[in-house]
């Protein structure tokens, strides 16, 4: 999908908001595990309830491959679903990977042609070589970990070099000789606050991936603050907050309620923006 | 697999050679694309022909996970075998993994309870609570990124703070804090030469994983003028250099070769330590 659709969808449903398809087995409704595949099942519900309040979703790889060969059909399931039934949504594998280029060569390949999946996270610390691969395909993008939501992210993100400059400035400003605004978003963690300022000083019009809403803490409100565009420039991503707003048979109708709420403020933020 | 029997193998067999099993579809000899599983078959009898002279295997997950499903299932039946055949071999998943603290204890229950493995791959960006929840298994082991093989590895892990400390250096001496010398490795890539004199003034005693030598051109000769420890601390891989040493019907021979002219220049090299 290519930025003009993207910033179409937003606008049309009024809404920024990425929704995690993280599921943890012991987290989902009992009666789903007589399922022959409780993940799709689970996840074919909660698509079903929020495709309407949601631009976006996001399959964390993790929570797939931990199931080994069945976490995988339960994936590729999803994946075929959504293209098939919701297929104006933007879809992103959360996989953050990065290798060297070969290998590179071989995730795109997998996420990009034979998922045919719009967008898929990606780890800096192995530099040009290790992106530029997930670069080359049309409509297609990388979403670079630039400053993330978790607590690790102080532990190397924030170091400062001789000029002041620091890791996650490093890597939005170096990514920029490899790709554009039409091709790469970075993660910024919604936790992080003040820092959209800074972020949207080296990065002013590239769309950026928020985790962190909800579970994790962050806000909303102070996200748009200092992370808003003139065409959004953001999706924001809530997993747990809304696929777990009930663990009881109302689970997808929960979830519908957690992901109008947030659509309601989303819509709002955006009225600001005419 | 613990230090003591990882250096016990290593003595024994006059070998620190692990081979990297990153199998390319398009290279691997015609005759085998009718077999069944020919991902699994290409494995097999290279393992078959390989074991003797190496201590390690290192399937790279990213050349199975691009073939989906049936990719996996190689994946899978190639370590099964390789744990009834070969129980004696440490087996390293090269997935390079590194997320928020939940979805890391995921991959951990993934690679070390699901598959057993003895050591996982792990990039260093998002800091402590990515890397944590793997480091409280028994005996396995978190093989950190810290400086890489390719040449993207300078565009961030060279950059120097304020006190000239370089991200690697930064990487190798804050995961200590996390981490010890019995369930913490590097990957530091063969074709950084020199550096490995720096390394081993920050990491004395942590076994190093090494990449780069054969298709990446770095030298082993020079890795243990400056790597090597009394104890070894080093796993040098070769993947393309050993497994598609050959692509006619004698590919497997071939490897076996390879492997054997690898494994005596490292017995020439570990008799230096005496």
């Amino acid at each position: 999908m290519n930025r003009t659709d993207l910033v179409k969808q937003i606008f049309n449903k009024k809404s920024f908001l990425c929704v995690g398809l993280d599921v943890d087995i012991n987290k989902i409704p009992k009666h789903l595990l007589k399922e022959e595949d409780p993940i799709f099942a689970f996840n074919k519900a909660i698509i079903d309830a929020t495709a309407k309040y949601c631009v976006a979703y996001k399959p964390n790889l993790a929570f797939y491959e931990c199931y080994g060969i069945k976490g995988m059909v339960a994936f590729e399931r999803t994946i075929s679903y959504l293209k098939s039934a919701y297929s104006d949504h933007f879809i992103i594998a959360d996989a953050k990977r990065g290798d060297i280029g070969n290998t590179s060569t071989m995730y795109a390949k997998t996420f990009f042609e034979e998922y045919n999946l719009d967008a898929l996270t990606v780890a800096p610390y192995m530099g040009e070589d290790s992106v530029k691969p997930f670069l080359e395909y049309k409509d297609k993008w990388v979403i670079l970990l630039a400053l993330t939501s978790n607590k690790g992210s102080h532990d190397f993100q924030l170091i400062e070099d001789k000029n002041g400059e620091r890791l996650f400035e490093k890597v939005l400003s170096k990514s920029q000789e490899w790709g554009n605004e039409d091709n790469m978003m970075y993660v910024v963690g919604a936790t992080q606050g003040k820092m959209f300022e800074d972020i949207r000083k080296i990065a002013p019009n590239h769309f950026l991936l928020v985790p962190g809403v909800g579970a994790q803490g962050g806000s909303l409100q102070e996200v748009c603050q200092y992370g808003i565009i003139k065409d959004c420039g953001l999706l924001v991503n809530s997993s747990r907050g809304i696929i777990f707003a009930s663990n009881g048979d109302d689970y997808a109708d929960a979830a519908a309620v957690k992901a109008h709420d947030i659509q309601l403020e989303m819509a709002n933020e955006l009225s600001k923006l005419a």
